[in-house]
């Protein structure tokens, strides 16, 4: 198996299988660490970081190192080419033509897929936004496969920011991928997306239980769970019956207990302030008493602030400096697959229980931009070469998910290109969620913001887009 | 021949036949760029950049990692070394003890003379202030010559910010002395100063053949161009017929169509804000269909803002992203040379028309100061160690050249240290262009900026200098 | 002996024996500088700089590319990591996962300890707030070496700012600890701190002669001389009379002038402006004729500003360029020695004269905090786990001496742990320069920085401590 040349934008970039390829070779080059410094002699790593971020940087570059390769670096660099009005696409192009492979941290959503777009060598995405940060996913998924040998059938707890944390979206798709159950334990405010749990139940399969008072769960001396996800891959036979009790679903304790910083930076100004978050839970020696958490790893992707009582890092079961160290090889191991410099015989077929859907792509130019505000697609430098694309993800009501940043949202207004008999009384736009709507074949469909487009290009409201006024 | 040791501080470092030398070093790393990595095994190169740069910096980084070499690099240090007022003689031989060749950008014009005259070890200018760029010359250059073979009777069209732009200047100088025609073509108002056109015509021959009305051309379905150089090399036939139409003179067409983007963050302030630039003209398909470009290689140093369409990257004419992939051999094979890691037998004898002509120097001490602002030998932490030194490039008027910058100027005032029959009374100081002034001696010649300094060491007013008042 | 896995935080942590190792490798990989880039290779060194410093960074970076080895650097990290409330600890135990070495600079004093404790790899001080810098020291030592042959019997002046210099605390130890006897001649009111002096005369044993009128010794056209600092090894018999004449002191010279810049930096607020400063001492070729610095070593750790004239630079005395180069065989044999990658047979039993001595510990939890505002243990990220620890290093007064910063101070409060005949009304607290205090043996001692900590302890106040109010 080969990944040469490809990139790393998602996690979703890579099958189940791949993941464990990755993962063979970093327990290779881990029990010889010092010894691969000619795997990738000669070749150049170039990391771009369009935010500040020691850790991940620095990782990036001693795996690179420990390859015996060389790295060009360029740090909060915000403030120089882009200053200048630079397109990311023509600085991919260059650097490209710099450096064999690319790592990249840019706060615009989608920054990294644009930059594998266009760079002509692989690209890493070493966080984009809030979007994602597949390596960090890739490091936790090592660090529980190296503790417990496997991830299937695992139930892992995430705890604290479920909202705000990009490491978090990416690792839950990861988890449902590898066939782990999840369990929700936000701090209050900073719920899970809806839009992610949505994803989790339509294409990866599996049933979602809420509950309704976490509150409740926390003084009964358990912890803040809101929700549990049961992969189909094991059906959970508890969770087939409504109403059970928290304490019998959780008898055989949690296998990780997975902690996250709330990220104040990406905090909503109404969400900010210590008035505002009175009650961000700490996982202490205390919390960790509990039956629950007997065998449960500790993970914390770092930096942690107070999230993560100091008085854990003795214990046996804190991974997160672990995590930290595994960065490495796993990221040796990533390197040294993207760049061709080691190929590796698969351990058979992938036993992934889920693939991605394939929806139908929405390319059309009928004046759709994706609401996100931190999205990539929308920025003044990038519009002058990016075409909004999307793809239509639901049709009852129309759901369209960019395709840089992936945020889903939902258009008003339809219309088919294919109007009634050709008859130009029919040539209508309709509410995209009346049932016109969904009659439309995605081949034919026509998406509009606002009326004022639809009309503008032609239509006139049918019944269901009058009713709306 | 052996380039080792010796510094490039401006493209008039090298001779003609020196930078085919590089060329061909350029071609032979170029085709076999993985197999570098021991030429400059060992050595250490110094990245000095005290204005953001990240593409330059990153292009130099990537040729030294090619030939095996280390970096060891310093961004934006104007916040940190300077600020404790340390001179950049200092600093050149504190980083010359720690490295074996230095790259430096720099705001200040002459930066790098400075570093190369106290480092001790090879130095190359990656930029200082507006003065000279010339790797990125060297890059424009090679670019032209893989694509055309040749350079020599080449027709080279300059488009946009023909002012502020370093890279173009080094490029002007280059092309003259390679035998190339230059057509200029400002955007309005960002016409070539007038002391570089003079330079062309005086130190490297050829002719000036100017336009009046430039719009006139731009509505004739043509370009802005408002005047032709051609060199003595090839005597242009045409160019000998004065009032000729330019129709007839790009029949043949242009052979590179050089843009540049308009340097905004050099442009004084009246300059600034949209109103001001209403016609930066935009090189886009349409105008590429024009018969003269046909042939033409459409270059750009980069980044661009909007004077270059996105639609041009897909046609084969465009030559940018060539140019800055091209910048990793050509920086390779310099360093090599430089480093003395490669000598190469030279391709005969050295066949430029042109040559630097040898000035007479002025390094009196009578308070004449460099005018250029941007000048290193004015700046204060410059001044405790740096003489002013000048070269007397004319003499009618005087007119100096500064040895750091290569700014020239007029002074006012000049006197003989050899005055009249050595009587006191003829101590006298004359207006600078007046006819006493060029009857002086050069070894003689004393300048002053002002009639107080004249007076103050001893020199009364001849009659020409009474005049002024 | 091997210096492997060791830590180099202060200068006192390597003995006379082991810096006399250090400069025998520096030798050997000077003589052969270009020859060492497989005694590291392989290894990663981390070069955080939470202030910048590009000089000292550069001279590490080089140093490691010398040995072959890879370099991963964090520049002014203060607004990245630290800015999400990152404690010291954490960035070490994840920074000592990626690297073999860790060289740190940091604003906090005390900051490279806390590293060096829990980062699991060496770690080298490269400057830590006002506190320490030792790589610079042994800069300083191994050009007096190198120059001299020996460092023991020399004399040494140091001039300019001793107050604020951390690069001058570290040496005035190092000088004391290899025999030579030091001169100060600091600018006024930049005299060196009481604490240094104090921690001279009574851990480095020696005398110490004051002298009263430095102006007039100015104006006897010597310099500002106002201390000698004689070493026991070398019993000098003029020290032995008092009264003596400074010209008889110095009629055999100094051995070398070394020279700093004032640190305005770290100037007190009424210490800035030119005015508070006029009589800063500039070293120029008229000071240098003096008979006394006929045979002087001109030394000073760079950068410079004023206080070391440009046209001393040519005179052969002068060092300081050399000082800078020989800072990278001096850091590449640290480097080497630290990693284990070079191990040396001593050259004999250790000469020093001094031994540190070994203060009782004071770990109590009594409130106690180390008062300089600069230290590590008192910032809040670092609160959470770093308990306060000091040294009795005085009983007379009670005088703490800080475990991180190495800052002295005299708490007001002490009780005894055991007291009076076991009888709750004689659980007092004392004054701590009582005669009580005395009396309190080391393991018993409890120290109270105010009455309210020793009345909320359950103490009350002896007459001692009543007197006081």
């Amino acid at each position: 198996m080969t990944l040469a040349n490809r990139s790393l934008v998602t996690i979703d970039d890579l099958s189940v299988a791949e993941i464990e390829v990755v993962f063979s070779l970093a327990d290779e080059m881990s029990a010889a660490r010092d010894k691969q410094f000619d795997v990738c002699r000669g070749k150049i790593m170039a990391s771009l970081f369009f935010e500040p971020s020691t850790r991940t940087r620095l990782s990036f570059e001693a795996a690179m190192h420990r390859l015996g390769g060389s790295v060009i670096s360029a740090v909060d660099i915000g403030a120089t080419s882009l200053a200048k009005g630079e397109s990311l696409a023509d600085m991919a192009k260059v650097v490209g033509s710099y450096a064999d492979i690319i790592v990249i941290r840019h706060p615009w959503e989608g920054a990294a897929k644009v930059m594998a777009d266009y760079a002509g060598v692989p690209v890493i995405n070493a966080g984009d936004g809030g979007h994602q940060h597949p390596t960090q996913t890739l490091c936790d998924l090592y660090t529980i496969k190296k503790e417990r040998q496997t991830i299937k059938g695992l139930k892992i707890a995430l705890w604290g920011d479920l909202k705000y944390g990009r490491t978090i979206h990416s690792l839950i798709f990861a988890l449902a991928k590898f066939g782990a159950d999840i369990l929700f334990c936000p701090s209050p405010g900073l719920e899970v997306p809806e839009h992610v749990l949505r994803k989790l139940t339509t294409e990866y399969g599996g049933e979602l239980q809420r509950y309704q008072a976490p509150e409740q769960t926390a003084k009964d001396n358990l912890f803040p769970l809101d929700a549990i996800y049961t992969t189909p891959s094991s059906p959970h036979q508890l969770a087939m019956i409504s109403g059970i009790s928290i304490e019998v679903e959780l008898k055989t304790g949690v296998d990780a207990l997975y902690v996250t910083r709330p990220q104040q930076e990406r905090f909503a100004p109404a969400e900010k302030g210590r008035e505002a978050q009175p009650e961000y839970p700490v996982v202490d020696k205390k919390l960790l008493k509990g039956k629950v958490f007997r065998e449960a790893l500790v993970m914390h992707p770092l930096p942690r602030v107070d999230e993560l009582a100091r008085e854990v890092d003795a214990d046996p079961r804190s991974m997160y400096f672990k995590q930290a160290a595994r960065g490495v090889p796993v990221r040796m191991a990533l390197i040294a697959l993207l760049l061709g410099a080691k190929e590796i015989s698969a351990p058979g077929a992938d036993d992934s229980f889920i693939h991605t859907k394939d929806y139908p792509a929405y390319r059309r130019d009928s004046g759709i931009r994706c609401p996100n505000p931190r999205c990539v697609s929308i920025q003044e430098t990038e519009t002058k070469y990016l075409k909004p694309e999307f793809k239509i993800v639901d049709r009852e009501p129309v759901t369209l998910r960019c395709v840089y940043c992936e945020h889903g949202f939902e258009p008003k207004y339809v219309a088919s290109t294919d109007w009634h008999e050709g008859r130009l009384e029919n040539k209508k736009y309709h509410n995209a969620d009346s049932r016109w709507a969904r009659k439309i074949k995605p081949e034919n469909l026509i998406i509009f913001d606002t009326e004022a487009t639809a009309r503008n290009s032609g239509f006139k409201p049918s019944r269901s887009a009058r009713a709306v006024h």
